[in-house]
């Protein structure tokens, strides 16, 4: 799975703390790993907690099988860095 | 493809304009779309000459199916509103 979000400064913090606990930190407002679907409906339910509806925005792409899929990275691997770190 | 982009806020303009000639732009440093092979090599020679690889950062997630994909939002759908506008 993969988690992009765009979240009022107020909460973000709060979102990337929760994101966290599920999924893999990969650059500036993107995590991305695997999930089981109890976990996913767990993650699922803390931010709606704390987003706010009207302002803030989080898109779940959700990948069956990587089977069809690719990840090419320009520039720095920013999640590397925080693995070594 | 999944287009994600953690870019210095010099340059952040430049690549955000990049993008939107190959895809929609979707939420804060996010673009999804599709998009040919060919395009994808003239969207990757742009991107490069403008990046600076030590401190910029771009991920580029292909998937060659639809089939085993599934997309959510939370919040706000950003890029609707913006073709709205």
């Amino acid at each position: 799975m993969i988690m992009v979000y765009d979240i009022n400064e107020k909460r973000v913090n709060k979102v990337l703390k929760i994101g966290r606990k599920y999924l893999n930190w990969m650059q500036n407002s993107v995590l991305e790993g695997e999930i089981t679907r109890a976990k996913l409906i767990k993650l699922k339910g803390e931010l709606k907690s704390i987003i706010e509806k009207e302002e803030d925005s989080v898109i779940l792409y959700k990948l069956r099988t990587k089977k069809y899929f690719a990840k090419e990275t320009m520039g720095v691997e920013k999640g590397l860095e925080e693995q070594i770190i």
